[in-house]
């Protein structure tokens, strides 16, 4: 089991030589998921030594530059590798023909499927499943159409309590299954076993919530309730709260704000604003509200573990 | 008077952590020009702390990822900076909505001008020139519609032989521009002074080639004779000649070739495959040929002067 964060880039707008815009690769048991993809992500992808062959979906929070502009060199790199297996693309409504067209143009034939999930609704969605995991996004109030994404573990199926399944020569192998999934049994005499009695309690799925720009948003707060791990931009301090607000963007506080409301576990913030040298005065207006705030560190790796 | 040019990046197709794409800086009496903009130019810009708001010209040879795809991060870049005088964008037909499309996608608005000039002819002209600098095409052989480019310094006023000058009354001040331009002076007894009496012989304008992705391409060797500097790419070695001619791109021996019979200063090569570890045996292939080739190294700067 594995479900780790790795921190390609944190920052806004101007790529410079020590700092890199939004990326993040998610490793869900294997699973490799790659969030939002600035310039140069890339090569941030080979730093951390990634498989770009088993990196098959890649979600777009929105279409501004930090957040997008490596995609396409992303594409071709993995056609010049010889990928063969599909790409799916999650992003905003428009994403499809900004990537298209630059493929026409510098006459690129991919030689693998690229599929796009174009997104304009403004609810929350399960907008990827597989065995091993979830995908929700998670609206955002951007200047432009923006989504979060809530990723989580797929649940997993319930241990049985042998010893007490045993007791009940009635069940079968074959009904193992269902009470693997929580249901309870009857038995013939009209008697119900509850599953409680028959299973060990289900394993909390683990989950990461990833909030790119936004104005501060409390809706937030019920569609990522317990998530074990966050990242929230916080482009201002409070000082600059009209700012953020005029520019569509949330403070520090307000992202630990939404940490706290959610009960998070942990909170990672990011996208600060280039007029920041340092990022302390950012955390500690977090800290303030929600202790379990933190800084990342370009190329830092997070993993989520069972308490 | 400077004119010097900065090697951003000489590798082809993936951008690595040590590998940077196509790109390079040409600084002509300080007018700053950009030629090519692979993935991450603007963050190696940023390394040789280039002005950002003096590069106002940019020439990209082709459209193919390598060469182009740093081009819209550089340009949202400036906006963010506040620039305000045009950006002058020479590239093949198509170049334009490749942008424009990018910038509608990312909703951008420029606060400055972008000013495309598409080329799709296949002989060399001059497409740009001011009071410092001239620029005109080379027409490459690429799988795909390519330029190189020749920049040359502006031819600069002859000296005047002041002393030789003083020596006929009839020649007035204001007859001084027509003897820099190199005109005869006709005296009013219908003698004619020869300009080579009047002034000193002029300098040679320094130049500079910039051959990109092509074919072997003897029609090249004209269009660039006497060049101070040149830069080739050289993607192959001999024993891959096929595959240089099949995929479009030449070898280090025949870059060499071409700058031999250019009578070339010097000869830079580049845009090697990922297939090479090391250049040492394209090196020496080019060598043997034409004994004044050079590796380039990242973020090498090279100064044109006088002999």
């Amino acid at each position: 089991m594995a479900f780790q964060i790795h921190i390609l880039g944190y920052n806004s707008a101007l790529p410079t030589v020590n700092s890199h815009p939004t990326a993040q690769l998610i490793n869900v048991n294997e699973r490799l998921i790659l969030i939002d993809c600035g310039e140069g992500t890339q090569v941030q992808l080979r730093k951390i030594k990634a498989k770009f062959s088993k990196i098959n979906h890649v979600f777009i929070s929105h279409l501004h530059g930090d957040h997008i502009f490596g995609l396409i060199g992303f594409i071709s790199s993995l056609m010049l590798l010889g990928k063969t297996t599909p790409m799916h693309i999650f992003g905003p409504l428009g994403i499809k023909d900004f990537i298209e067209n630059q493929l026409k143009h510098t006459q690129s034939h991919c030689n693998f499927d690229l599929i796009f999930y174009e997104m304009d609704f403004f609810d929350s969605r399960l907008i990827f499943e597989d065995k091993k995991v979830e995908v929700y996004n998670l609206p955002l109030d951007h200047r432009i159409y923006c989504n979060g994404f809530l990723i989580k573990e797929k649940p997993k199926l319930k241990n049985l309590k042998i010893q007490e399944v045993l007791k009940f020569p009635e069940i079968e192998t074959c009904d193992y299954l269902n009470l693997k999934l929580g249901k309870d049994f009857k038995l013939s005499s009209g008697q119900i076993i509850p599953n409680e009695l028959l299973t060990y309690p289900q394993e909390k799925p683990l989950s990461y919530a990833f909030c790119s720009d936004t104005r501060y948003r409390r809706e937030l707060v019920d569609l990522i309730q317990n998530v074990d791990l966050m990242y929230h931009e916080a482009t201002f301090g409070s000082e600059l709260e009209e700012m953020a607000k005029k520019t569509g963007h949330s403070t520090a506080r307000q992202a630990a704000l939404i940490a706290r409301e959610a009960n998070a576990g942990q909170l990672i913030l990011g996208h600060f604003s280039n007029r920041y040298r340092e990022f302390n005065q950012l955390l500690n207006e977090a800290k303030e509200v929600f202790p379990n705030s933190i800084l990342p560190k370009t190329l830092q790796e997070f993993t989520l573990e069972r308490v």
